[in-house]
Parts: structure tokens; C-alpha cells; sequence
């Protein structure tokens, strides 16, 4: 752990007297500066949520040693903790359908190195974002889903994403409903964006529903995918003022830019080890 | 019809060819000045829409006789209009319960002249509101709720705002819902506040519901007051946003400001005749 | 002028009684069916600014026989007008240097179709961007800037810009300031993007004098091109927040985000003809 | 330092390794329960800065005891801090001209508790305000200015402040300058709101400039006063969307509900700690 290496540590413990002096007490105590860090304790579900962004000095024992005499700390405030090595990118595997724009977004974000990830796959049920994906240099995988048998090409996917040793998977429109145990497998590393503001309009065709309904504030939603459609623990939302001049066919394209905004950030605090889980909601370090 | 004065004329009607070509002829042949016009077609429901300001001439007739003349264009493109004297001051009734910080927010905008309006009579369930109401020389309304004779209260509320000649009842965070009978009564006249983005978290406590969900965003919905609960066409919105640091609390104290603003705005633009109906929608002309 | 062609007509000429009347009833008698109007009268400059969306009918007369009759009303209000067709794509030319997501990002609402223009050309001082241009079936000329003559650059920058008959010029983060000459020849139909919510922080550097001063939100402004730099008339402005921890590389990356929402709406405005000078200021019917 | 009284104690120093081990070490060590934490290392001014919410526990010493040994961790580190004990309600003294929007919405804030303060006293160079302020139960101190002897008023001021125990200032839009001499001796304890987006439309009149500017969006700034007019460090802005419609009048009327929240939202968070200065510019824990 020389060379300067910095990490971020996220910690979730239930709340009590002492965890931050063991902590920052901990890594002083070990050669490392700490450059960030935010911490947060819920009065409701009495839990303590940490992230810390530090640099390792030339007295911080090796990774191997540096786990084993945290383990001690955890072990006492019964922590569940990850220490992530910022050196290493995050592979990120994204799947999509027809609608384009959110993916065109996320390879524009990771083909100028605003987003420190890599993509080692991209997955569809359909070919029209086969020729975009390869300009930029990644495996395109077309996956047709036989209505009959979604199981079979769920299969398929899964498969490709092990391969690709995927830290996150983003369903960027990807208009396939996952199955309950592929979102059981993906708990807490999948990433949907929902064209709505959720709670409000879920299910099939949001920004029709917002037109019919005549709201006056259109929005999106990232979230973590569950067994729940659009139930899961929300990561990001963000909204657009409309009005009465719009049609459904103009809030789609209003929408858009929101959806773009809305995942983009949800993958950027995801992969910065920003978004912790609590319960069915997130606490999330910006 | 002399010395300048202001009038706003507004019209909903089937869309055909000619309308603003017959309307806009009609003011100019009468002498009449339009300063502002906005007009809207639904493509969906094939209704037009419009608002028109206008300042009369010298040549301009009188009063009864532009209303006669006018009913025979809008006879023959089946408008339903309303012609609204500016320099006479909308009468606005306000109904509120404990929480006073809309009805605060809209007696400074009456007190300091920003708001148009004539305020007869608020009404109470409660007696917190009565010193600040009384210290602007508004008479105030005590009404309490009997629980077993609900409809008693209401028949007496109904009288007050009659014999307040009011154009406008404002449900300033009032905590009982009205009848069947009443809200069809005062229909596309009574404008609620509702302290959630509708149509996320109808009924009560939306800023815990809020919480429990796990919004990064809440809002408040002025909307006309229907028999079905919450579900009046919506007037305006405004949201802001919130995390995983804001208790229940605190998103009822950040939700206080949005609804001071979203119902200012709502009875703001309700009393300039800038909201028309479109079935369960508005089309809002700022 | 058959077939329910549809046309765009704006008008600006001096305020004063009988234009919507004249021009409605003009549009009425020569069957044309209005499906968008638009009208301000600014009280301060006392000019009137209109814009009018109508197909024609069977019974329209041709074009030049329509721009003749038209011609009279025009002479009478002395208005300036334009009357242009929609099924005509307008042509845009794009200039960008190094910095690619405003260039990216209007790709692509070219590519799906969200934005109906045609680009004929994109220009550059760099060769970065040729490649995801040519993916696009774009035309890419390079042009360097030798420093001790930049007017022989921007010589061959105006004849590219003229054989594209472009009827819009887009300075997508395009590095070079234009000559007064060139502002002049363009004036009107050159949109710039600057990164920063003017008028704060003109000039170069504005994401770090922005940071430098400790403000609280960050924005960007498309305007029109002028001889006096960043002082054109506004066509429109967006904004996000910031904070202490943001550095100025920061703002950087939450800049091009909001670069690309104003800038593709002001050429999207543009390009549908909503946007109307008014002085140093713009009209911009939405 | 018995039953749990909370206390916020805020630090500055030179960033260093060790510091949060230092300070979370001495609470722990001491019965503190940490319940609020926030840190920030500036990497352009090598400056640290925490804000640590804390109550007290059985075991922790007396304040002059804590004070004391709290003061060898503090000079190790050349720390500027503050220990600021909640259960006592800061006090604000509210300065006002002839608009009295932000002093009627500091007002119902303070009235209805949403703002734990004192408000000891009001001062004006007008009588606009007396009744509304006395109806709150508040001293309001005319002080007319004497435009050949500002001197005279300002001295005066300064003593209504000083005999008020004032730990803040706030000029709700107070429209007298205050002296050099005043604005050092009140320096980081008086806030000002200024009715522009800063550095935008400095000086009078910044609706106007505005407007005349043609901007789409306008704000207003808290700032704390300094000598240099309108050049404070900024704590908090906001801003609305605008459009060509908007006369000077409007954009002072849509400006009056920024400047309320903006103002009470940088009260909010100066009396509860949470705003740290930073040379020029502030950090905000909020």
C-alpha cells in the first residue's frame, strides 16, 4: 500500500458512541490522510452509515494486514464494510433496447474519461445500437428474447454479465422486465431508470400517463432494480416543467434529457462507492 | 365603456378556422386595444382555448351592448366566455386549520397590494389564525367541527362564503375535506392545497409518506377542489429537493415554502383569469 | 400550396391597433387553418412580436401569389416578416474546437430525429472530433488557425459556411472569437454558447471565476452572436447548484451538462422559428 | 454538562492527518455522543473544517473543564473553534427600510418556531413596519437617517445592536449602507440580502439592470457583509426563470419570494453553525 493509493471505505453499523474516534483513530494511527469523508446516523432505523475517501502513507501495512487489523474494528461495532481500491475502474455492464439516448450519454461520459469506468459489454434484445457501441471500441452482445422463452435469453445475459466480472449493471431503457432471481442475484449493483417520477406513474408508458393526468412537473428516477417493479431504493430523481402546450410525444422528449442526467449521476455516486443502502431507501454521500 | 378601462375576455370552444380572425376583427371594429392575447388548441380534445386583454375606446359600446354583440359570434362558434372587468377586485374566501403559513403568505401579498384581490371573510375550524387575520381588519370565522354533525359546519361555511359574494374559495391548508354537494357547488371555484406532488402520496401525512419512500424530491399540487379527493385538475406545482438527512420533519418545514408558493401562484393566476378547464386539466395562460 | 403544407409566419412591426386582426383575417379568408399563435407587445419598446403556425387550404393561393397579397398588410403595419416553409429542414453548420459534448450532444438529437435540421458541415480549428463526425455521414473540414494570420482561417471558415448554405451557425465550444466583420454577416443567425450564467464571469475561465468568487449555482447561456463578445442578445439560460466541495474541474463537468441542455434549446427555438430580436433582447415564443 | 444538552462545536485549521481521530477520539473519551458530523479539506487553501453536533453525556466534564481540555487538542493543531450550546437561542436583530417581505417571513418563521431565535429588536429608518413587528411582541427602534449626518444614525444603530446582545445582524433589505467601521466590527455576524445573482447587477436597481439585460433567470444572494459593497462571501442564492413578458415590476415581484427564502434559509443555517468562512468565500455543512 505505498505509492500513494487512495481507497474509499464505506462502512453500515448499528449507531453508537465511538465509531468515528475508532475509526479516523484507526487510520491515523496507520499512516493514511483521510481527504474525505461523510458520515450519517439515522434516528429512525438507529443505523450509522460511513464513507471515507483516504490516501495510504508509507507506515500503512499492506492490504492483506491493513484488512485483517480492521476486521477487528468492524467486528466490534458489528460492521458490514468495503474497502474499494480507486485505482481500479469499476466494470460496468450496460444493457439497452431501442431508445438510444441514455447509452449514447454514458459511452459519450466514459469515451472522455468523466466517468472512471469500464465497459466491458453491452447488451441488447435488439441490433439498433450495434454500430455506435462498436465506434466506441465495446463488445456489442444482441440477445433476442423469444417471447416463449425469456428464460432462455435471461440465461444468456446473466451469463455475459459474469464473464464480463461486472461490478454494476445498468439497465439504460432496457425494456425487459427482470426476473425475480435475476434481481435477487443483482441486489444492489443493477441500476434501472424509470421515466417517471417515482412513486408517481408507474408500469408502462409514464409520460402518457403524466399527460393524461395533467401535471404540470415531469421527472425521472434511478434506482436500484428489485423483485418490485419501480419499488426499489431510490438513488436519484430530477424533474422538468411542462405545460399545457406539451403533447405526451414532446414530455417523451423533454424527458430524455432528465433520464440522462438522472442515470448518469446515479452510475457516477454508484461507482464512487457514494449510494449506501438503508432499508428500502439509499443514503447517498455527494 | 369609456376612460380606458381593462377588461379580460375568455373563451373555450370547439377549434375551428376563424375564430381569432372573428374575435380579434370583433375588438378592433369596437374599438378595443389588445395588449395581451394567448391562445391554445388541444390537439387531443379538439378544444380551443383563449385569453384575451383588452383596454375599450372611445367608440367602444357600452357594457350590455358589447355583451350582445359579442353572444352572436360566440353563438355561432358555441363558446362558452366570460368577460371580467379588471378594475373590479375578485372576492377571495379563505378556509384554514391550525397551520397558518399559507394563509400568512397570502395576507402579506393582499396587505402589501402584490395580490388583486378583496378578502371578505376567512374561515376557521380553529381560533390560532383569529389575531393575525383580525390585525389585518379581515373578520374572522369560527367554525368548529362537530364530529357527529359534520354537514352542520359546512351548511354554516357555506353561507359565509355566499354572503361574502366570494368568486374564490382558497382551502389554505384546511383539514376537513368538503362534501360532494359543496365541492360540486363551487366548482372550478375552490382551489386546495395539496402538501405532496400529486399524484404521489394523496391523502394524509404525503411528507411521511414521502420520507418512508425514499423521494429525493418532494412538491406541492394547487389543484381545483373535485369530490374525488386529490384528484382535481391540477393548477401548478413546484418541488424541491431533499436527502437522506431530512426527517419527517424537515421535509414538513422545506414543504411549507413550496406550498406558500405554489397556492400564491395558483390564486394569483385563478383571480387574472389565466386558468381555463380542459376536462380533468388546465390550461394555464401566465 | 396544397397537400396541408404547413408554415411558420413571425411578424415584429410597431404595436398598435388591428394587427391580429388584419393578419387573422388575412390567414381566414386565404383558408389557412392556424394551429399555433403567439403574440407580445413590449410596453417599453412599444414593438409587437407574432408568430403563427398554419397549414394552408385548398383554396390558398400559391406562394409567390400568397407573399404578394400578404405583402399589402405587411406595407400597412410596416412589419418585418418571414414566412417559412416546415417540410424544409434548416440547414446548420456546427464549429467546435477541442471540447466535443455540446458537439456530441446535438449529434445525436440529429441522429434520432429530435432536432429537424440538416447539418451540412462541421468546422474545427482541431482534428479531434473528425472521427464521431464522419460516423455520423458528416462532412468535417479542418481548419487550423495560424495565430500570425487568423483571418485567412476564418476567410475559408465564411466560404465553407456560404457553399453550406447554412441558414445556421452553432459555436459548440468553438475556441475562436469571430471577427466584427463575420459577427455582422452572421447577426442573427450565429448562436454561442458560453459557460457561464451571464452577465458573471465574461471572458475566458468562467467555471474558475465562478469557483474563485464562491457562488452557489453555476449556468450557462446560449446568445446570439455580437462584435461586443458575450454581450449578445440572450436566447436562453440554465443553472444547477454547487457547493464548497466542488473544485473548478468540478464545475467543469457539471457545466457541459447544462452547455448542452441550453445550447440545443436555443437552437431548437431557433430553428422553429420562435426566437424574435428585440433590441439587445430576445422575444422567445416556447 | 449533565442531561444531555447538545452542543455544536465548529472548527478551522490547517489540514493535517489526525484531526478527526483527535477531536472524535476526545468526544468519545469524554461521554460525548457524536449525532451530526460534516468535514471539508479545502485543497486549494490547505484548510480544514468540521462541524460536530454532540450531546453530552454522565461522564463529561464541566464546560470551563471541557473547555480546557479541549483547548491542548485545539492549540496542537492551531485550530479556530467554537463550542456554541443549542439550548440557548441565538439572537438576531432584523434591520429593515420600506420593503418588509423578508422581515414579515423572517417574522411567521420566528413566530411559528420553524427559526429558534431571539428577535431582541427591529430597527428602521422608516415607521412602515412598527405595527406588524410589535404585533410579534418586538422592541422596533425608528432611527431616521439624517442624510447630512449618517454618522449620527449609524452610532445609534450600532447601540441598539450592542445593548441587544446580538449574535447576528441581518439587513432584510435594509437600504442604507453601512460604514466601513460598522461592517469590520460586525464582520462574519451580519448577512445582507442582495436582490441580484451576484456578481451579476451589483448596486441599485438590479431588476432593472436585469430586465434591461434581457436575462432568462434571475436570483437573489445572502451574503455576509463586508466593506467592499455587495462583494461578501456568499452563503446562499436562488434563482427563478423569467421571460420576455416579465416587466421590471414582475421580475420585483417574482424576486420578493426568492429573497424571502434565500434569506431565511441563510439565517437557518448561520444560527445553527452550519456556515464557515473560508477567505472569501464560505463552507456551508447544511
Amino acid at each position: 500500500m505505498s505509492d500513494k493509493p487512495t481507497f474509499v471505505l464505506t462502512i453500515t453499523c448499528p449507531d453508537t458512541v465511538g465509531i468515528v474516534a475508532a475509526v479516523s483513530g484507526f487510520l491515523t494511527q496507520h499512516d493514511c490522510f483521510i481527504t474525505e469523508a461523510a458520515q450519517f446516523g439515522d434516528p429512525l432505523s438507529r443505523r450509522f452509515f460511513m464513507r471515507i475517501v483516504f490516501s495510504s502513507g508509507a507506515l500503512t501495512p499492506t492490504r492483506p494486514e491493513f484488512d485483517k487489523l480492521f476486521s477487528l474494528i468492524a467486528a466490534r461495532f458489528q460492521m458490514i464494510w468495503n474497502l474499494n481500491d480507486l485505482s481500479r475502474k469499476p466494470r460496468v455492464v450496460i444493457l439497452v433496447s431501442k431508445f438510444g439516448h441514455c447509452l449514447v450519454d454514458l459511452l459519450h461520459r466514459y469515451h472522455t474519461g468523466q466517468l472512471g469506468i469500464e465497459i466491458p459489454a453491452v447488451i441488447s434484445n435488439h441490433q439498433d445500437m450495434r454500430s455506435i457501441v462498436e465506434w466506441h471500441g465495446i463488445p456489442y452482445h444482441y440477445l433476442a428474447v423469444d417471447k416463449h422463452d425469456k428464460a432462455a435469453q435471461e440465461a444468456r445475459l446473466s451469463e455475459v454479465v459474469d464473464r464480463s466480472g461486472a461490478d454494476l449493471v445498468v439497465l439504460a431503457r432496457y425494456m425487459q422486465i427482470l426476473s425475480t432471481d435475476l434481481s435477487a442475484k443483482l441486489s444492489g449493483r443493477a441500476i434501472n431508470i424509470h421515466h417517471s417520477f417515482l412513486p408517481s406513474f408507474k408500469g408502462a408508458k409514464p409520460y402518457h400517463q403524466a399527460h393524461s393526468r395533467g401535471v404540470k412537473i415531469i421527472g425521472a428516477t434511478a434506482h436500484y432494480v428489485t423483485a418490485d417493479l419501480d419499488e426499489g431504493p431510490i438513488i436519484e430523481q430530477s424533474v422538468e416543467r411542462v405545460d399545457h402546450t406539451h403533447t405526451p410525444e414532446d414530455l417523451v422528449a423533454i424527458g430524455r434529457d432528465i433520464e440522462n442526467l438522472v442515470l448518469a449521476r446515479a452510475v457516477r455516486w454508484h461507482v464512487e462507492h457514494r449510494v449506501l443502502l438503508n432499508g428500502s431507501k439509499t443514503v447517498v454521500f455527494k
